[in-house]
């Protein structure tokens, strides 16, 4: 399936000069949403996925169908004060600013395997923040998969250590 | 399954008074993550279902899901600013204050079948916003489905012309 043909460029969202890479065209389409699926699925294979872990709010799209198809957890990662339990947090650096982000201090066990999921791999900045969060709880990254990644900006560099996986690069 | 001892009671969370009803326990456990889902899937049989819409961002763990395995698209209804492309908006009031929502104006055709689905119903105006929108567009809300719903808020009431579908009530 041509992807690309179901992603929406957005030019200055959400600031002047940013072109802004929409998929929403490819979630309301229910072909190209189940196919995304596949996809995602095929780069862990049969590999053993104890949690997939979601970043707010848009890897949350896939991360729970995932988690669900290969019979693992889901976990979210959200901005700080969103989660209600206890939290570990780091901070980081995005395309657009900076900010901080946590995970529960219970949501992942030790040894346990993990695939971290997130819509778009930019600056890294993010990637790398949920990778760490997740090895401070004693997991281990085994892959990091995005829908997009906008290879200009580099965010490959920053998560370099972990194996990385894209539906479609720009 | 026994759902209800995947959730967890988070005491004075948002705000003093209030105990949150938290789903990460759920979502974690791989055998509960699959069981919600097959029991929120149940609710709409075999009904024709073309979008499932999900409220930004908790919505958006399982409505994707839904959508994939029902043959629909997913759409995204996000707070005001978030979405990308050309919009329509709705307000409402909620739980702890009161805000705005959007929906993209593309995102469902004349006449196309629709499942809503959010997390928690709780005082109802975020679902009552989210119909409305899909109706501005010319959908048919053929359902709202929810994990939990706080029946002591009476969001029922504001949603009572549509179907309602709830996994556990507290």
């Amino acid at each position: 399936m041509d992807f690309a043909s179901y992603i929406r460029d957005i030019e200055d969202f959400p600031k002047p000069g940013v072109v802004f890479k929409d998929i929403s065209p490819l979630l309301k389409h229910p072909e190209a949403l189940q196919k995304a699926a596949e996809a995602l699925l095929g780069f862990t294979g049969n590999a053993r996925v104890d949690k997939v872990v979601g970043v707010d709010s848009r890897g949350f799209i896939f991360a729970p169908l995932l988690a669900e198809k290969l019979g693992a957890g889901f976990v979210p990662v959200r901005k700080t004060g969103k989660l209600p339990y206890k939290t570990i947090a780091a901070s980081y650096e995005l395309e657009y600013g900076s900010g901080s982000l946590e995970i529960h201090s219970d949501a992942i066990e030790k040894g346990e395997k993990v695939l971290v999921h997130d819509d778009v791999l930019a600056t890294g900045g993010t990637a790398e923040a949920v990778c760490k969060l997740v090895e401070q709880l004693g997991g281990e990254v085994i892959q990091c998969n995005f829908l997009i990644e906008l290879t200009f900006l580099n965010g490959a560099e920053k998560i370099k250590q972990y194996q990385k996986k894209v539906l479609l690069q720009y």
